[in-house]
């Protein structure tokens, strides 16, 4: 047994869960690949119940868009068990379970701020419930309530699914697109950040399997998501790559050994801004001055519609410290004042295609967009 | 005493020697700030002869184009020094003494290969020497070496003194064009990369003294010049500053914090293409794509007139363990593949002006520099 902390648990998982993997859910709660730890300690974090997962969204131990989604999922899942759990008698009052499925929601929805996977996911696993209650007048049983139990865990399972298949979609997509040479890409947005397999990481694997490319990744400061967790996670799959720091990206792409970038999304506008991790809208304007294509790999779930323009997506400012460490060791003088801003705009003018698993999507995008992506 | 390990020694210095001290040389050797430790350890290493010298160089225990340069001129006299003790008897064949001067010249000269005024140093130490040497025939006697000695001594101060007063007036010409709002520098260039004060952050003192600038650091991995030194740099002068990722940089000229940046040079070529710390061409672009002011700032010890172009400037490739550590930490898997690149290049199209204590020099520069800078 590779993971000797699972005792014999039963995995609660797609089918095609990728053998990478950030987490595991069993019946007694979620294990969380540390991934503030990696690549130098591989620690599972154990989490059954709604603030342990919250703590671990917030502290990024588990990060990337689409898994805070689908953890979030789980995590709702985890928090009505508790609740059932906690719950004396047989029968309840209706309000008490709708007041918990709102506290719930909120509380998973409020965790970080830019990735919008998170409400997508907590929407809908909200809404579920909303649904099941309104067979319902003043009162509820237990076993009713398991009835939802089993049907918000079947939901989560689909959630993590269907995305783990989005992305799948998106590699073959992204693969009869991107022309051949050296590809840079930023952050991670592999295995780690998603379902499985990767949305950008996974067109970059699936091109690798016909050989066609040079991996470059962006180390990706502060959080190193690059040189700690994208370089881990081909390192574990064999795939060769080269690490450069994000400031010389611009050098690589002047020598003419960047044939194409390609990155995830946090959160993409109706007009194709897109909201992603810091480092992107650099890595934007250099394609740009290059001649370079840039691309976003993004499953459905990443778009929202609701909102015009990158303006007015919401970004998170984390805490200064990130900036004045760097993994494990201090590096800069104790009282330096440092910004650390997670995620940048990229303007949809930059973006050459968004790869989505329901096609490609070219500019204009404020046409292209909302005739694509119809959010469930 | 501030400094205990000097126990009285006399120090050799320029009058206007800066309060930041990356070195203190005295009649016993060279200390040299160790500038891999800052800003966590302040500790001076000790270096008596040319090896331990051009091995601080070569490890970047003191680094900076100009600071090399100045150190280089000092490790001449010392080792100078040392091969007159290593003497013995009064008289000594002259080839001697010019295959000895050969030796240091060279082992200084290659020590590291982009900063062209290490090679502007030595060039100078050496071309004294032999025009000293010609008044002998065959053999010289101890004394008059003694003489030599006295004149290379003078010579590296006078070096030393002169880049600080070529700073000081980089300082007043560059106060003269920058405008107001928040200035964006990179790398390190200030008194731990020059002869004391600083040539892009001497600016950034000057202006700071009339309150005009808000101040951004880029980290600059991977040595993290700009979070480990500049923010110590400032830090020790009570100047304010924020420290910024340096893929963060965009973001920030994208949302107008940005009026200038401004950088120093390891190398600057005829048509005005300038060599500087990895990252720099980044900055280029990114200015040109917001429309911001792009300054270099460096005296004429920096411009190689020789060489037409930047393509033909040799640029250091270091090791791959930079870029897989970060400061302490290893911050990547033990196997990865990094490519290490020390410097890039910026073509003076992208360059708004070049500050030099000569002057100012615009576009074009293949025309406005060899007016201006004529190096001795």
């Amino acid at each position: 047994m590779k993971f000797p902390f699972l005792k014999g648990e039963t995995l609660k998982e797609p089918v095609k869960a990728d053998i990478i993997k950030a987490w595991f859910w069993t019946e007694k709660g979620l294990y969380l690949l540390d991934q503030r730890k990696l690549p130098l300690e591989e620690k599972y974090l154990f989490c059954d119940n709604l603030n342990k997962i919250r703590n671990a969204i917030k502290k990024m131990i588990i990060r990337g868009a689409p898994a805070i989604g689908i953890c979030s999922a789980i995590g709702f899942v985890i928090e009505f068990k508790n609740f059932l759990s906690s719950l004396k008698g047989e029968e309840f009052p209706l309000h008490k379970v709708e007041e918990e499925i709102g506290k719930i929601s909120n509380l998973l929805v409020t965790s970080r701020p830019t990735a919008v996977n998170l409400s997508w996911a907590v929407s809908k696993m909200r809404k579920i419930s909303l649904k099941f209650l309104e067979n319902f007048k003043e009162k509820i049983k237990r076993t009713e309530l398991q009835e939802l139990y089993k049907l918000l865990e079947k939901e989560a399972l689909k959630i993590w699914e269907e995305d783990i298949e989005a992305n799948l979609t998106i590699a073959e997509y992204g693969k009869s697109i991107l022309p051949e040479g050296g590809v840079l890409t930023h952050c991670n947005t592999g295995a780690l950040a998603t379902g499985g397999y990767g949305t950008a990481l996974g067109i970059i694997r699936k091109l690798y399997e016909k050989n066609k490319i040079k991996i470059y990744i962006n180390e990706t400061r502060p959080f190193l998501q690059g040189a700690r967790l994208t370089a881990w996670e081909l390192y574990k799959l064999k795939i060769p790559y080269t690490l450069i720091t994000d400031n010389s990206a611009g050098f690589f792409m002047k020598k003419g050994e960047i044939s194409a970038i390609i990155v995830g999304a946090d959160r993409i506008a109706k007009n194709g801004d897109t909201a992603n991790k810091i480092g992107t809208y650099t890595l934007a304007v250099l394609a740009n001055f290059h001649n370079i294509p840039f691309f976003v790999a993004a499953p459905s779930s990443t778009f929202d519609l609701g909102i015009e323009s990158g303006e007015k997506i919401p970004i998170e400012i984390r805490s200064p410290k990130e900036v004045l460490t760097c993994y494990k060791s201090k590096i800069a003088p104790s009282k330096s004042k440092a910004y650390n801003i997670a995620f940048d705009i990229t303007p949809g003018e930059l973006i050459s295609a968004i790869i989505t698993e329901k096609g490609i999507i070219y500019p204009p995008y404020n046409e292209n967009i909302p005739k694509i992506i119809k959010i469930s």
